[in-house]
């Protein structure tokens, strides 16, 4: 099947990503279902013409006509959901995801699905620091990276429609991991980055500090406000490659460390140095946004 | 003396900030002299039309005509040139600064000057990640902090001369710090975080990383691209308030550790909630900007 052939889709979890994901399908003309916990976030989404409908029940027709469907839940809440009603699913239908960590995922929903069903596992590396479907908005994907993460049980049609799904959901780059890659990557690039930021506010309770913050702390804490029920899952899913990751990080800043209290201007130099010249080939990519 | 009945001033190093401080002055119709060491500078200047005119010689009657003097020099070059040139600076004369730390610098240009020329501190809180005049841009005050660090040597009149400075040039916030209060408070929100971005670069060298990076990684690591002969500077002559800050920080960030390495998610909850909590105070500020 390609994407082109896709005229039905589902999306389960209409949250902030789930809500996105619709906008930008829904525009593109595909006829987009939900299926949802909350009856209240169908209505506004079907007000607001991003879904065709929705429904809070767990609609086996629904799941029968859906060629695609695109689970937009928690890491646990996928798996369970894929346990109790996985079967519904029928033979010839593509699942794909957007769950932020994989190792602890895709096997396990790959083994558990009906077999003709393809699970080919993508990550969208986007996302917002507020949640709900009300502050759904796919213009994030522009900026964005769009991951698929096939196993060998993936075949080169289901992974090239979900390589045409991140692009027609406006990504700026799709590319293609295998799980261990991908959980390594996401480590340290976003969760590593989260940990800092959650230290650095944890770190300083001075109310006062409000007054005289510029850029740089502002930028480094933005993602710091963060949705602690998603992000603890997320961190203990991926907790090997993360604490290796945190490792890793831990000695360089106390490298740093020890080059200020002893006063060794060289060393620092040298890092700093070596950060600003791996930080340039970053600014290549901003060029691109 | 006021900042209205100041005509003449006389930028010392014309660099991104002395620069930027001459674009915001001769706007506001001051008439800015320069001196600094690259004629080429000043020509670019004279021709962009952001300086009246420059001299590369430490000129006396132009020290002598310039009621207000505003050092934009790393620190040491700063206090050299103070105590080399210090004496040519005429009673009545106000002078201010740009310098990034306080302890090490304020008191010792106090008592080097001759007396009555008053020497107000300044730190305007604005910086790029490129440096030189060529990169001068005022616009970088718009959200920026301006703190003025008084000692109890200061007058009244000289501490609201540097605050309508502060204004005059446009900076969003201008207030007021003791030299400690400072150095405390950018050791915390300056200099750690430059540490932090600095150290995550230096953690990991795997160049397909960029391919992946989203925005909270970039965000993180723009200020890793830095001045490794200003900052080291700035650290090492802010050692103590930084080293103390590090020890905070590394405190959080192993607590974090802990809480992923032990499986405790209801205190990394906690954490991701605290800081949260206190992030949300610092959305006002952005508001203002």
């Amino acid at each position: 099947m390609k994407l082109d052939d896709v005229k039905n889709i589902l999306i389960v979890g209409l949250g902030l990503l789930g809500g996105s994901y619709a906008k930008a399908l829904t525009r593109n003309g595909f006829d987009v279902n939900v299926i949802t916990l909350s009856q209240d976030d169908i209505d506004y989404a079907k007000a607001e013409g991003f879904i065709a409908d929705g429904t809070t029940a767990v609609d086996p027709e629904l799941i029968a006509k859906s060629q695609l469907i695109i689970f937009a839940l928690y890491p646990h809440t996928f798996i369970e959901w894929i346990e109790q009603y996985g079967h519904l699913i029928k033979s010839g239908t593509v699942v794909t995801d957007v769950t932020g960590v994989k190792g602890c995922i895709v096997d396990k929903v790959q083994n558990m699905l009906p077999s003709g069903v393809e699970f080919i596992s993508a990550h969208p590396m986007a996302g917002k620091e507020t949640c709900g479907v009300r502050a759904a908005d796919d213009s994030i994907f522009a900026k964005a990276n769009y991951i698929v993460v096939p196993t060998n049980r993936n075949t080169p049609d289901g992974i090239r429609l979900c390589c045409d799904l991140g692009r027609a959901l406006g990504f700026r780059d799709v590319s293609s991991l295998n799980t261990r890659q991908h959980d390594e990557m996401i480590a340290f690039l976003s969760q590593l980055t989260h940990c800092i930021a959650i230290s650095l506010m944890c770190a300083n309770g001075d109310p006062n500090l409000v007054r005289y913050t510029g850029d740089s702390f502002r930028d480094l804490t933005r993602i710091a406000n963060i949705n602690d029920e998603m992000w603890s899952e997320l961190f203990l899913a991926n907790r090997e490659a993360l604490l290796m990751e945190m490792d890793g990080y831990r000695d360089a800043f106390n490298r740093l460390y020890d080059t200020i209290k002893n006063n060794d201007r060289d060393a620092m130099r040298e890092m700093m140095r070596l950060s600003s010249a791996r930080r340039k080939t970053f600014n290549e990519g901003e060029k691109l946004i």
